[in-house]
């Protein structure tokens, strides 16, 4: 119920042909359900800050088995889990995580990119994790 | 296509003027495109606490090709980057980090300057990359 | 004279046919001249605490312009360097960080690989560089 | 007491001509006497790693007063500081980490240098402190 390297450098190479199409320069990790980094790619030209940033987006997405996205509103000032980002060695808790799910609905990882607006990178990752 | 030692130390020689002209003492940080250290100088009397955020801000820079100006509206809560300060072991994402690029346009480090208001921290900075 | 993404992909996929041609289940990093992590990947099985090792000996390579192999015997008790590995939040000095070398031998890069014996991770890591 | 910026560039740049007299390129730190950096320069083709180093070198000797050369036979296993090097977010306790003495005999900072063998190390971190 992990996911296997084949399959996360596939995710990758569907991540990039998404990236290219919005014309961007990603940084795109994914890992498994141990949250333990499987495969990462830094686009030529991609922002280096964006690399750490991938994986912890990956990271958090398994940590807590929903895409950051879903984090964003809950960590707001006055809201329940106002930073929460200072856990498990830094959290990122903006748009570009997003959980991979087998056939069967099961989570057997997530993807994490980074290099563009939040929107970019939700997008870029959603294609990788939908190409499965 | 990266910053020389001597480059570094004239545009720390530069940022050392403008912020005597204002009457400020700072720690001034210069990094190559690797976000990694050059040259940094501590001017007598200035705030220890800002020595690391010196460094930081010109990392931050460099991570992102852009000065950390740009990225102070981005990081407030509710804005799209918000706590984006957790990657990368610290960033520093108010102004006084600034790109430095050569006469063709091109990224060749970045300098990072703190040690007073965010306003000064910035003009010192960019008096520093501006004497290239 | 910075390794690209296409070339770190193809030398992590020579290092991969190497590491099943000796039967075993490797990490394996790639990083740029600036000892910034360019592409990943953890074969089916490999240690996860491998994970991080193949990406400190890939940097350590860098960082030190040379194969971690030749660190080792510095790095003993009573030797010069003993407890090296303390800098730079942590290096990994025995085999299996190799340099890559562009064909006019210049340095563009390095790989990392953890898994097996530092025999084996070595020469995976050299049939990567080797293969460019 | 303390070491002042002027004074801690001028013993950057003493260092540097007996790195180039050894045909060495260096990293140089200098750090007042609460072990908080006052200058620093990387020459151009310098190990990047060895940035880390050299800061640590000079907090080292600021830390307990001594050449780091000092310590290496201290931290040796069996010796008394075995593995003295996990405190303060890492020492380093090989040759390069000199005291800066003023005309009084008094400690007003330390210089780490590293680049090269330790001997060169200590002899361009020793020839900067000399030259106050």
């Amino acid at each position: 119920m992990n996911i296997s390297l084949e399959q996360a450098e596939a995710i990758i190479d569907a991540a990039k042909l998404k990236a290219a199409e919005l014309d961007t320069k990603m940084n795109i990790c994914v890992v498994d359900t141990g949250a333990n980094i499987v495969a990462f790619a830094r686009m030529d030209g991609a922002w280096l800050g964006s690399a750490d940033i991938a994986q912890k987006k990956a990271k958090t997405a398994v940590w807590f088995t929903m895409d950051t996205a879903a984090l964003s509103p809950l960590v707001q000032p006055g809201e329940p889990l106002f930073n929460i980002e200072h856990s498990n060695g830094g959290l990122i808790t903006f748009p570009g995580g997003v959980v991979i799910k087998n056939s069967g609905g099961d989570m057997i990882g997530a993807i994490g990119v980074s290099g563009s607006t939040v929107d970019n990178d939700h997008e870029v990752a959603a294609a990788g994790a939908a190409s499965l």
